[in-house]
């Protein structure tokens, strides 16, 4: 299995503004942009990995934890080759999994989320390679 | 200037049981090991990227983070190859630092942190390039 990391997922209140925050400072640009599942998403890349800018529009579970924990880093991205094979694994070391099977995410990505109580406190996120690939030339 | 992305800072009580779980999940094992400014440090390799567990020792600002936030992730870390001019950079945005000069970090880092209030939340901390080749082999 050939694991790596993908991206960083923050929830924030003004994604454009945070977004130009991160351009001017680490020369990060806005590479997609899209409305999805109540928030608007901005992927912002850092040398061939990304910042993933979670910003709610209305309620639902970002909007929630801004409430609750204050805008911030939200989780981290693993990519993975076989992401059934990665959630086998999580489950056999007795890891409590927020998705059970493989389901779309932003930017056509195919993903899966794990309990972070069950991993220290960190959401860790899963995305299929196999999925990603063609979604890096926008 | 050229920026990447360097490491994950996680904010844990048990630094030893995070990393065999990530070890297990994520096939990423501890590269370096050590006590630094209070803390017990690991940093576990996930293809050329890493994660920081900062465990404290006693009392100090993770001991805070941990009774306030809870564990999680705790920072990002850029890797930049000029960090004064990235600390420079920094300062012509508006953000404040928290170190204005490039400081010794652990594993023989050089780093410096920008105040999170500054960029949505996010505790970004510089590592200089120039200082982590070196200590990549151990």
């Amino acid at each position: 299995m050939s694991l790596s990391f993908h991206h960083l997922g923050i929830a924030t209140v003004d994604g454009a503004d945070l977004a130009a925050t991160f351009a001017g400072l680490l020369d990060a640009p806005i590479v997609h942009e899209e409305g999805f599942d109540g928030m608007m998403i901005r992927f912002l890349e850092l040398d061939g990995d990304y910042f993933e800018l979670l910003e709610p529009r209305g309620d639902g579970p970002i909007a929630r934890y801004l409430d609750r924990q204050g805008p911030g880093i939200h989780h981290v991205a693993v990519a993975t080759d076989d992401i059934g094979a990665s959630l086998e694994r999580a489950s056999d070391l007795g890891i409590d999994l927020v998705d059970e099977a493989p389901r779309p995410g932003a930017w056509g990505h195919t993903v899966a989320f794990l309990h972070p109580g069950s991993t220290g406190g960190v959401l860790v996120e899963f995305v299929a390679s196999d999925s990603d690939g063609a979604n890096r030339t926008v």
